[in-house]
């Protein structure tokens, strides 16, 4: 695809992604041992009180070792763009004055990725505040033939935010201004450097929620959600972020600023362009304003939590549940025994039902918390009563949702504590999504001291295997 | 838009639709008065049993009057494309054997639009059944210099599915075959030409509906709904083809076939391509297959009809709305004092409330009747305690549920019954959406018999204006 798109903007946008492209499968390794530790404001949150923040805040070492050069370990060639001069710093400090950084201390954090497994040699981060201003840098770099990486939080997990080579950092951070919310229509348009969690309060305290959630979402930028196409923990309910972003301003590799920032809800006036950049990683342009449709804030939320005696009831209790919960159902996550045991062991959390093979958390978001409950006793009657459940709890206060949801939400952290873990982030057709778990168990043995599964039904899924330490290899 | 992305395909796919786009406002009038009588199998359904059918079924005289031809109408030139040998027959025989129409009688029909407002002169029409005669067809007429017009239902309001001059008409109605569907995950892979309500029929007896309905749905073809971006009835539960459309298989104009047809919910492999092609109206290629997320069927449905006494409080009633009935709200349609006049007088229709300035229609979609019903009676309470709605009624049966909607969808008719139809279907931001009627009222004055509005909120709007008939001139 890329080289049938590529020939149409200039070439510098795209070498750093291809690069990033042929490591691809070694961007999805995590060494946990090494993760960075997230401070205030770090990749995984503020705050330090959701489960979700703790996620790989443990066990990361106080002096993490030096991450390898991106251009080292994959062997990637720099392309011949020009190298930063004297004058180009004048140049583009004329742009954003004061807001050209070149302090090589400053310049780590945003060289490394946040699972140091890639490191770029940056020695230029500029913080525009204006789409005008990523236009004029953007147009400066163009003409002087100057590489550029475009940076959001830098929370991703695949490398593909930080710089390979030398390129200029243009970093979001600053450009975190909301332009508009509509408190009828719920459509919120922002800068691309707005902080997911920054959004979700401001919408939230006007009746409405954000359509995504991340673990990341104290970091995060919303740029950078859309640019990676982040699914997350409100997929299942709010669909992907092809439906919910209404308009993106996008500013090209030659300083076009591209205005697709409608906030109509349907809106088929030509070709849908917005799209392309989707996911599309920063590859065909710099996203700088997004429009995006935000749901009406639910006022109940349950969650029930599951023991199920194969992968085929885990599954059939999707159907069921999708059937009687249907429009309050927001979220469906499974873990496997494997995943409990190793919660239960570095976590000592406690299995809420009898141990089983797999486990199924569910949650409703709805309108009224009589009635979400009550369907949800109805349809915990029905899998426990056809044997697709073994056992089961329901909470319906903040506390007991919380303890629940830990129990899905820190496996990772579980995960980093027990080894070196490989995790790989895969979408496969629903019947077939545990056999990768089985077969690979089955290829490794004893290589593997782990392999478990675990994730998103009805979206996406989560891998992991952790190998025995005799097997790792200081290069990983 | 056009002119950028043109050239990377061969020009004759673009053609008409160019010269379509020049004639953009006339094409939406509707002479109401020269509708084509919709038979079993037309148009708007095959039964006639539903309110959606007799949408535009009225009134329509036994014997309409010839359509003027669009290169006629609007003066537009045809490109130098080869013209239709006998050599190019024989050889397209040997491609779709048996399924070459040249039969003037039979091409009559797809020549022409439903609104009857432009018309082709098409000598031949393809009835391809697979991909790879698609592929063929294209390939041969890309070699030849041939031009085509790809064409699904022809159920479309703005021409955009008929033949300008004498393109070969390339038709998806023997492309109705279902591929395969996924009882879990809801997602259906059939061929383009499936009708959206044989469709709906299949996935309903599974347990699920489809994320669309339109009230051409007895007749329009699922390619054509994704080409053309298709809203309708379903967009404020289910949202837009954007986020339920999966997949697609394409055709492009040399004859390439592009496989987007992955079935994962969530796929962030490469650029989004098939995004471009929804709602591109087969001018960048013909899609010839469409994989597709299905939602649960909701077990209980409920209709609510209120007045309120502005748009103002029909906007804080949407509001409201969404916020007690959230998600099991389904649709919530508005229209005005004028559109229920227009009912009344010509379709019989009873208001069922208080006269008011204007009316509103909310369906709700869930799980539990009880419950759903309950919200609904929750809501009522509060809207018309707080003054947004001076009265309403609530049905939960059957019948009466489709005598409320009939109050809805029978206004196109009613107009039709009253005299010439301009119809306009705008997407506005929505507390500027009424703005335009009351403006063309003022603007029109005496030369506009009527100018109504009514549509569905968070989705598009409707406006027509009925002229008196002294203004009709005989080429509208």
């Amino acid at each position: 695809m890329m080289s049938r798109l590529a020939p149409r903007w200039p070439a510098w946008l795209f070498w750093w992604r291809a690069a990033c492209a042929q490591g691809v499968s070694a961007q999805q390794r995590t060494w946990a041992g090494a993760s960075r530790i997230p401070g205030p404001g770090g990749p995984w949150g503020a705050t330090g009180t959701s489960p979700l923040v703790r996620r790989g805040s443990s066990s990361a070492p106080s002096c993490a070792p030096e991450v390898m050069l991106t251009r080292e370990r994959y062997s990637v060639r720099r392309l011949p763009f020009s190298v930063v001069s004297e004058d180009d710093l004048a140049a583009l400090e004329r742009i954003v004055p004061g807001r050209v950084v070149t302090d090589p201390e400053e310049l780590e954090a945003p060289n490394v990725d946040w699972l140091r497994t890639v490191r770029g040699s940056s020695k230029v981060l500029l913080r525009p505040r204006t789409s005008q201003e990523v236009a004029h840098i953007l147009r400066y770099c163009h003409e002087r033939n100057l590489a550029v990486s475009p940076q959001g939080g830098n929370t991703g997990m695949v490398g593909g935010s930080t710089p390979v080579f030398d390129e200029i950092i243009v970093s979001t951070t600053l450009m975190n201004q909301i332009v508009s919310f509509h408190n009828v229509s719920g459509v919120l348009v922002c800068q691309a450097g707005c902080v997911l969690e920054a959004l979700s309060r401001y919408v939230e305290e006007r009746g409405f929620v954000m359509p995504l959630d991340l673990g990341a979402k104290g970091s995060c930028h919303i740029g950078g959600n859309v640019a990676t196409n982040a699914g997350g923990l409100r997929f299942l309910r709010y669909g992907s972020l092809r439906g919910t972003v209404l308009g993106l301003e996008v500013v090209l590799a030659d300083g076009t600023i591209l205005n697709c920032l409608t906030s109509l809800r349907k809106d088929n006036t030509g070709y849908d362009l917005k799209q392309l950049f989707i996911g599309s990683e920063g590859t065909l342009g710099v996203i700088t304003a997004v429009s995006i449709l935000c749901p009406p804030k639910p006022s109940a939320v349950n969650v029930a939590f599951l023991g199920c005696p194969g992968f085929a009831e885990v599954l059939q209790t999707f159907c069921t549940c999708r059937g009687m919960l249907g429009e309050i159902l927001s979220a469906f996550e499974f873990m496997d025994a494997e995943c409990m045991k190793l919660v239960g062991l570095h976590l000592r959390l406690a299995c809420p039902v009898q141990e089983s093979p797999f486990y199924v958390l569910i949650e409703t978001s709805g309108s009224g918390a009589g009635h979400d409950a009550e369907k949800l006793s109805g349809f915990l009657e029905q899998v426990l009563g056809s044997g697709l459940a073994t056992d089961g709890t329901l909470a319906t206060d903040q506390r007991r949702i919380k303890m629940l949801w830990a129990l899905r939400e820190r496996i990772t952290e579980a995960l980093s504590r027990d080894g070196y873990v490989y995790k790989y982030d895969l979408s496969l057709p629903l019947d077939r999504l545990y056999d990768l778990v089985s077969d690979l168990r089955a290829r490794l043995g004893l290589h593997a001291k782990h392999v478990v599964g675990y994730g998103h039904l009805g979206a996406q899924c989560w891998f992991s295997f952790d190998q025995p330490t005799r097997l790792i290899t200081p290069d990983l």
